[in-house]
């Protein structure tokens, strides 16, 4: 094989577009793909795992977090602090893993102002706004006034997609799955990222 | 569906990398994917059809063709010239259809410096030195002195990788043709090719 730097692949869209459903089933069939872990001063809620899902942190913490410089991007919704450590994604992108992200469009722009080159963008629209609000609507946990906020949310996260590389219209999930999936096998592909097929040629043009 | 503009596909390699394997297959499996035809000055081989593997012009008739600027790129290769028409190509691409080149590097540059944001280009590798040779000698139909020349002109070729959009290993047909079907895929959901998503968001946002 030649080698490889790994990728940060970002999904974002509205609430209720279904990127959630998208993450999960990418992660479940590509063994060389992880979910970037944040970090945030929001409850743990019921069934959560430290580490897992997130690192849960205080507010000191995570401002001294920020002071140190420690966030790829950070960001406050609805109260509660969000932050993408750096140190293990750089890790991760130097052993040739990829990287998931599910962020809205102001982290994905905190992440292209630092590492641009190792980033790749997906914006997921829902096919319908009927559709839209019919998924906001059957999330059971979330009370009503949270989910008007999100449709107010997410029109105005819509108007961000044009700074995105490539758009999915999730009208099946097994479809968009398999779109994100192409997107991260030509990403992969990308002569930017295979740092070794510099010595392959070489190699192949000595006849070695 | 989301308009979408079609894309120009290179495929560049050194002879006997496996291009036109790659090509043949794609072609067979993708029904909005249509091969270039190219003029041509060389004489008709057995089994070959005007219209469908070449143009088949006088050199007279082709350089008339170079001077109106109906060419997208042209070269000479082993003394014959061969262009690609740039009509039917920009009929294509305006209908969404995708265009694929079978073309070297030099062509690569051409079409570049005319229709880069339509461009999508990937160098076809040999997996060693060995397998080259030996995918050479099997060409039945060519002269020794020309396995020669081929030899030469990979190794030549191999050294403009670095100009290429995305890099594809040949190491085995199915999983090279499935990598280009992969680069296809996600070059057609990239964001500066859906003309129509502008529109879609806005029906989107105004809940239409």
């Amino acid at each position: 094989m030649v080698e490889r730097r790994g990728l940060m692949l970002v999904l974002s869209s509205p609430s209720g577009a279904g990127k959630t459903s998208i993450s999960r089933e990418l992660l479940s069939r590509d063994k060389n793909l992880f979910m970037s872990v944040s970090a945030t001063t929001r409850p743990k809620r019921p069934g959560e795992i430290e580490g897992k899902d997130y690192y849960f942190v205080s507010p000191e913490g995570f401002e001294g977090m920020v002071t140190r410089g420690e966030f790829l991007e950070h960001a406050t919704v609805f109260g509660n602090r969000y932050g993408t450590p750096i140190a293990p994604v750089e890790k991760a992108l130097a052993e040739g893993h990829d990287v998931l992200f599910d962020i809205d469009w102001q982290g994905t722009q905190q992440i292209a102002s630092k590492l641009p080159d190792d980033l790749v963008t997906v914006f997921v629209l829902p096919p319908s706004t009927k559709d839209l609000e019919e998924r906001l609507k059957t999330r059971a946990q979330d009370p009503p006034e949270v989910v008007a906020q999100r449709m107010a949310k997410a029109a105005d996260e819509m108007s961000h997609w044009d700074a995105y590389d490539y758009i999915v219209i999730n009208r099946d999930l097994a479809q968009s799955v398999g779109e994100v999936q192409a997107v991260l096998a030509a990403e992969r592909l990308s002569r930017r990222r295979l740092i070794g097929v510099s010595e392959f040629v070489s190699r192949l043009r000595e006849g070695r």
